[in-house]
């Protein structure tokens, strides 16, 4: 059972739907025994942009900028904002985060993008990514409303497969971290439905929190799999094992086969 | 020919190969009579967060406030902030949009993502998406670094598919508004390499803008493939018509059929 837990969390209003399903967490989570920490990003009127600022003392090389670099040695050196340092710690802290936010054009808001391009500046090196990586004793989940219905993100739906879209930020961001990942909470058009509609949604939510630490993570292949000496490729082995197999790896590693089918979106997939 | 081009640009640094980038287009399209303006969104210190400060003269359910629902009402009359309202005229002008950024976590900076949320609330309708987009007589693409070779991207490396990691942002951003999107302008891992490589780079960037507004756009799905009494799914004509096919009609769209390869960083395929 996670012990520490902390919420990301997207939202201006307390009214909003992300509010109650952030409400439904801490609420959920702590009658389970967990010490629930949430990071309201719209309240702490968080720094989205990753800036020079970010870096006390000055950066090591100004004239060439870079951004994610200069970020690692701070972190080393502990020459960070107080602010990121602040959201490391609970960082470190946690054993499962939680990020609640309205999908806004195909990907999290802004501002918790910031969180993700600042705060996470220490959480991977080379040989530590993937499923070898700093944080993969932690879970990880997105839990997001979008403003349509499931059908136009399913792989004949006008915006294309939620499988595809997800793959950057659970992928990209969450697995790259090392963390192992929940299926993604998805609340499809909220707004447009009846309260009771809401309320239920509400409820499957509450219900899923019960048992959610029991779980078994979404799957990505494993850091093993490739060759760091050839590029980072899948190792011909590996390639061999799967070549019989119907579907790809993973929605990115899809070897050009079909995609496995809801791999993002359903555990154990 | 374009005629107007504005480019939104991400970099802190005047001397990034970002800068360089950006500075390569600036030449190379002004020399061929555009008008080229650019939003340096650092140096502008653009507000990344998307908030109920961005509608002038209140917001008008405060207590469910939904920025997307918000900001389209408050174009519609004119209550916007003014920066964005000066992003928006820019992009009304402008026949052709180019993102330069450094990638970061798989998608843009914060920063860009936060010009994203904020100044293209006006952009799209129910009726007006896609195919049939607001944007449809307007060209647009990405052009970004990132900090790891081309293979690390490829469907059988770590990473995974670039295409895919690019779905969100060229079909649920760019394509979304109508704009025909070319195909990307990626650098791979350019810090890495000799200065050699990085001229090099540039003088391909410089080449390739020589005739830029002359190449086909990647390819989407039109609107008029979807059923919009039926979910925004394929029309049944449609999936029996590309039944047959090797691949799925698009990444995201790919209707359990192998992924089409390179059709988010290929033109016309």
């Amino acid at each position: 059972m996670a012990k520490k837990v902390l919420i990301v969390y997207a939202h201006e209003s307390p009214a909003s739907f992300n509010a109650a399903a952030k409400d439904a967490a801490v609420a959920a989570l702590t009658a389970q025994g967990c010490t629930v920490e949430v990071s309201d990003l719209y309240a702490m009127k968080f720094k989205a942009a990753a800036t020079t600022e970010d870096i006390t003392g000055g950066v090591k090389d100004a004239e060439n900028f870079c951004y994610a670099k200069e970020i690692k040695l701070a972190s080393e050196e502990g020459r960070l904002a107080d602010d990121i340092k602040k959201e490391q710690e609970k960082l470190k802290e946690a054993d499962l985060v939680i990020f609640q936010f309205p999908m806004y054009w195909s990907s999290v808001p802004a501002i918790m993008k910031g969180w993700m391009d600042r705060v996470l500046g220490f959480a991977y090196a080379q040989e530590k990514r993937y499923s070898e990586g700093i944080f993969k004793d932690k879970k990880a989940m997105l839990s997001f409303t979008t403003d349509c219905p499931e059908s136009v993100y399913s792989d004949t739906g006008i915006n294309g497969d939620i499988n595809v879209t997800l793959w950057p930020l659970q992928n990209g961001i969450l697995n790259y971290c090392g963390f192992q990942v929940f299926a993604p909470q998805i609340f499809w058009d909220p707004a447009t439905g009846s309260p009771e509609s809401r309320s239920s949604m509400l409820e499957g939510w509450r219900t899923r929190l019960q048992n959610l630490c029991g779980e078994a993570p979404v799957y990505f292949a494993p850091l093993d799999y490739f060759d760091k000496e050839k590029g980072f490729l899948l190792k011909p082995e590996v390639k061999e094992k799967y070549a019989s197999e119907e579907c790809g790896l993973t929605v990115g590693i899809h070897m050009g086969k079909p995609l496995p089918a809801n791999s993002q979106t359903k555990a154990g997939v």
